[in-house]
């Protein structure tokens, strides 16, 4: 797909593309929207497509079905990101940022197939149903949606500021796990390059996003960790946090406890159960090697990707943590599947 | 000092980096010499050299105080890094990685004083006294010595594979927290990218650098982690961990309790008090904002650096604990320092 060594890709673009942009060219109202709960990729793209439109003359909104979570103030400096509330404004072209299906913005579904604007849809998810929208963008080989964004600022020729920079940055850490995940390309590290010579700073950032802990949190691991245990030669981790978490602070976001055990040198799968009301669990699984959590969660109902998964389990505590050992470990392959 | 946008600088080198350069390219046999406990720059930094030089049909030798902790064995592939056994290899030119002090090699100090070698210095860290060495290839402005290695060995003209990749990614890593820190520049992430394309795998890479914890180490935490207190609206943040950890396996590595607590939105300086031996505890602390822990460790008879520092103190660790406590308190400014 082109050439992998230039971040902006002002050419080689697929006739989709080429049409995608053609339709970003000639409209002049854009509402952009995203899914629920909407996570940095898909804001970050929307504040870099937002921003760079406007400098472009065009009109731009941006609407989601919930508003950003604290973390991504920065990113809402001089532009405002709308939660729905019933009514959308009036638009030329809907842009779909970071997801390829209508159903995903949840309440604003109807109204946005109602409308009779032009559905656009800039991603780089894989979709395998019959494609529905009048213009796509897609990449599946980009790490962020961030990337899209950035490649088609280019082609529009939209200048490129501070702003503009933080929110691609936003999108690449993101979807990276800030550079540490697989999909860390070259293209994605030269292009934070690039966005930090446009006046990011990474630590600033940093510390904006990942730093904003709450102050009960280490307490609350304190508890988790306590409960931890250990199975298959320490090849399996397991811990989970009962109703009132013995009566230490509730742990609200588990993925601090899921990186931690993850860390392990002889740790190949994590389970951590959260028991969310008397007889309902919540099971999060982690994998660092060939071993498929996925395949794990679609045994309990849930499900996910390969090395991230999870289910919502009926049973006392107790007993789910049980039962989902014994899955785990009769499918943990007897010689491993390398810790990485 | 030169293009910014260059990550290779093949140009645009100083009159001093320049005769640095000449001293190599004329030069046979080399020895690469590390500081006690070399860390991922040091090891990074010689294993490109070493390989980039070699490529150049150069004769090589690295040998260090200590010998290359686990994690970084990845360098060690096909390259030999020697412990010092009271012997140095004959060589034409000693080369310092990383630092700047013939001292700092320890038992191999007399020795390379006293070979008739020419002292060449490659290194990112300022130096204060009278230069001593034959030759220099400093940039203090470098996020690592591995960007300096990168530099040199584009100006040699020395092929680079995987393993150079590899190591200058090590390297860059090393010094910048993972492209957290505020070194974090373009070139860094550039350069990065350019490495990704070489062949390095950052996945990968992270996992053999960070993922290898032990496996007692959570259940360390854990009781490490009950010990914790704030202070002054939980802008301070203290903990400790007494001789036999209470029970529970000892918490040999203090990094990542440090960073989890660092990572609380509301703390500007954590402490971390370890009782090394009755009557003998050593002080690790951290800063987040302004508030300058070197300041503060000096005056327990340690020091370091604005933002991490370090003492070894006298006396019981519940007194210990509380004269840090005292100390950092009559200094956090009313205030407060900023949260990053």
């Amino acid at each position: 797909m082109g050439d992998p060594f230039t971040t902006t890709r002002r050419g080689g673009f697929t006739a989709e593309q080429s049409a995608a942009l053609e339709l970003l060219r000639r409209s002049s109202r854009f509402l952009l929207v995203g899914h629920v709960r909407p996570d940095g990729d898909c804001l970050g793209s929307q504040g870099a497509l937002a921003r760079g439109l406007r400098q472009l003359g065009k009109d731009v909104a941006i609407v989601n079905p919930d508003p950003p979570a604290a973390v991504f103030e920065h990113l809402g400096r001089g532009l405002a990101y709308g939660a729905f509330d019933g009514r959308l404004p009036e638009h030329d072209v809907a842009v779909l940022l970071d997801f390829n299906e209508l159903s995903r913005t949840g309440a604003m579904a109807p109204l946005l197939e109602r409308a009779p604007s032009k559905k656009l849809v800039i991603d780089h998810h894989p979709y395998h149903g019959r494609p529905w929208w009048d213009a796509a963008f897609v990449d599946v080989s980009a790490s962020a949606t961030g990337v899209l964004a950035w490649r088609i600022l280019g082609a529009l020729g939209a200048p490129v500021d501070a702003a503009i920079a933080s929110a691609v940055f936003t999108s690449l850490v993101t979807d990276t796990g800030w550079f540490r995940y697989s999909n860390t390309d070259a293209e994605t590290l030269r292009l934070a390059g690039e966005l930090v010579a446009h006046g990011v700073e990474p630590a600033a950032l940093y510390g904006g996003l990942f730093q904003r802990r709450p102050a009960d949190e280490p307490m609350a691991l304190a508890a988790v960790l306590g409960r931890l245990e250990y199975f298959a030669d320490k090849r399996l981790a397991v811990t989970d946090q009962p109703l009132g978490n013995g009566g230490a602070p509730e742990l609200e976001d588990g993925d601090p406890l899921l990186d931690l055990l993850r860390a392990v040198e002889s740790v190949e799968v994590v389970l951590y159960l959260r028991e969310l009301e008397p007889g309902q669990c919540k099971l999060s699984a982690r994998s660092k090697g060939a071993y498929d959590v996925n395949a794990l969660a679609r045994r309990f109902g849930g499900g996910g990707h390969v090395k991230a998964a999870g289910a919502t389990i009926a049973g006392p505590l107790a007993e789910v943590r049980r039962r989902v050992v014994a899955a785990a470990l009769e499918s943990l392959p007897a010689n491993g599947g390398g810790a990485r």
